[in-house]
């Protein structure tokens, strides 16, 4: 029978013992973002996968490059458009929107799955793993230093080094609008020296023409009008601010050049990159988007959050699980190990911060006991035919070769597992 | 402008403070699942939500309810069907035959959506949650009873009432089309007595009219063959000795009617099911699948496992997570406020069993104070412009009225917030 394969661009993620495998370290960084994210009192909000397509048209642009890179769309039975979620945001406005609750203010972080059509590269999935975060409800001020004091802790809890957060600053919608002016007119004169792609850009969303990596464009761009002359003098006061208080923190970079590729974003604006990382830099990105919840038929409403992509920073980041103690239980018996497997039960229940690996293959105790040292348990209990009888089990300690095993009966385990 | 709502039949999940809220349960269930699972070092693997359609009419069976219940496919850009995943064991192997690891033994657990396309009934959604764990290459024996100590332990750290496991044997794969044979033959007679849905069953996957909810169908099969009579000796003694090992933490029942609704099942199958849930009384079902592997083109892999669904699980618990230390952060001074917000990322970093809540909107002191109180702080910090110029905070506490506030300089905050 011929087999069946996964999906293109759809890996599966396999946790194991080694620690040092890409899934292992994803599922790492998730347990701790979860956790950044809880001590900052932030709650989970869970939007499903699926969403009328129109939401991202809508939200995210149809100009932006998430809908040049294609949603991955298709239409159900009823012939309604769907599209797998490309990012978080646009679903959790969605949200709020639906339940009506933009009048209160909410701190929320998601993270799952998200989904693109293009062509999967090296490093680059159809289904691949984002989280984020959203503030809602507060207009600009301290939900900014809020929001870099978590980019600052992600940097801090997951070790990663050689990274630098730029920041900037794109104006109230009025100025980001004129500054667009100032610079398609600029621009215009040099069309006829720009690329394909930087024409197009120029064409749909000029400010994205800042991002190009062309070098001849990157020339033109020097002489170009600044967001910096466009903007007021609060608002380069809060970069400059931002920036003098978490410098010590993380390398902090006021660039005017710093765009983001979605079309909701004005106000405050920042993205983080490693050098680590190669041509795609950015590992977390974000913004004040206070248009969207209006943009979506909802009441206004101020916001500000970011996005960090799984893949990415399981790249970069230099972290390790925390360990429990880890037990070894090993049934040296065939004919009574159900009788075993209860002691397995009942100690079980009696310390959560212990694994207890039952080992579950018939085989010699020497090859369980060799596993056992290859996983790096602390401890084995072996319970053998001769244990059972006398209601006893021999504890060995695994990784102080120096002590001895020892019996012990079965009713004093309770406390040894109690203590450890 | 229009709004644009989720899909039908797929929710949004929000948590709150309210913990008795749904969402707050399911995930709350979700944590404890995991805690489980991990305590038995039982791996995460985490497949795509998409599938190759062919994947599950291969491996659920084009008989089965699943796919009567129909799966949520449809056709991409490439005109490939495609499959959002119904459940969890399907892709498991598939993962475990493509990457050729058959000849290892693996324990497994996964968590996420699946989805269905039936039209969507209270209590029943097309986007909804599982969990599952899988043993993989250990043939009868010992997975079986690590299987249902893992349910027993799912029943007591979940703190389920009125429920009892299910417990049966189907025999080999022969001895399991013997029985259905003379099942069939029995029931032919009665044939024109069967009601559309049972006569359905008959013809397509006759093992299923075991599980009838007709009456009169029940009444017929009182005098049917039973698979007490078609398999082994030592079947009905692993039967007995789970019964006896484990009644004393649930109520076990041997019933030979059990059946499970997916062809792959043979050899040992069981079932929690809920006093508390109505007529889908279900909550959790399980059993052994040794043929899947080879149906899926991969080679013999002896496996059990089982799946539990969250939305169920999570009307019958009665759990509360784990809580933190929580403290709510209130900056009582605006034009400085980025100097005080620098101690909250300061302190927050030292002890991550903190959850330290940073109020982030304006208002005045007295309801900041009132909403730390209603979301249950144990101690407020309050940093005002005095506090600022002296370097120090105000310390309250919110659970003891009789303490009073103290003032506390601001290096001193590290070991207070240390030794919490």
């Amino acid at each position: 029978m011929t087999k069946i394969n996964s999906l293109t661009g759809m890996p599966d993620l396999h946790d194991s013992e080694d620690k040092k495998s890409f899934s292992s370290k994803l599922f790492t960084v998730e347990k701790k973002l979860k956790k950044i994210f809880t001590n900052f009192n932030f709650k989970e909000i869970r939007t499903p996968m699926l969403e009328d397509a129109d939401l991202f048209l809508r939200s995210v642009g149809s100009t932006s490059d998430i809908v040049n890179k294609e949603i991955y769309s298709f239409n159900d039975r009823n012939n309604k458009a769907i599209a797998l979620r490309p990012e978080g945001t646009a679903s959790v406005i969605r949200s709020i929107v639906e339940r009506k609750l933009e009048n209160s203010t909410h701190k929320l972080w998601y993270l799952g799955p998200m989904w693109r059509y293009e062509r999967p590269q090296k490093g680059r999935y159809r289904q691949f793993n984002q989280a984020g975060i959203e503030i809602l409800g507060l207009p600009e001020g301290l939900p900014e230093f809020e929001i870099i004091s978590l980019v600052c802790s992600i940097i801090q809890e997951l070790n990663i080094k050689n990274c630098i957060i730029k920041i900037n600053h794109l104006g109230s919608p009025d100025e980001k609008e004129k500054f667009s002016k100032a610079l398609v007119s600029y621009l215009k004169e040099y069309e006829h020296m720009l690329d394909e792609k930087d024409k197009l850009r120029l064409r749909n969303n000029p400010l994205r023409v800042l991002d190009t990596k062309n070098l001849n464009t990157q020339k033109i761009l020097k002489e170009a009008p600044s967001i910096r002359d466009f903007i007021d003098d609060a608002s380069l006061l809060l970069l400059k601010k931002i920036k003098s208080q978490f410098s010590d923190i993380c390398k902090i970079d006021i660039d005017h050049s710093l765009v983001r590729g979605l079309d909701y974003y004005s106000g405050f604006v920042f993205e983080a990159i490693s050098f680590d990382l190669g041509a795609q830099d950015s590992f977390l990105g974000g913004g004040r988007y206070d248009q969207l919840s209006s943009q979506l038929g909802g009441k206004e409403m101020p916001s500000i959050g970011f996005a960090v992509g799984l893949e990415r920073l399981s790249e970069i980041v230099d972290v390790e699980e925390d360990t429990k103690i880890k037990i070894s239980f090993i049934i040296a018996t065939s004919n009574l190990e159900e009788n075993a497997y209860k002691i397995a039960h009942q100690i079980r229940r009696l310390n959560d911060q212990v694994v207890l690996d039952c080992y579950l293959k018939e085989g010699s105790l020497k090859s369980k006991l060799r596993k056992a040292h290859k996983n790096n348990s602390d401890y084995a209990i072996i319970v053998g035919e001769e244990e059972l009888e006398n209601n006893t089990v021999i504890i060995k300690s695994l990784q102080d070769e120096s002590t001895n095993q020892k019996v012990m009966p079965v009713d004093q385990l309770d406390s040894f597992f109690q203590d450890l």
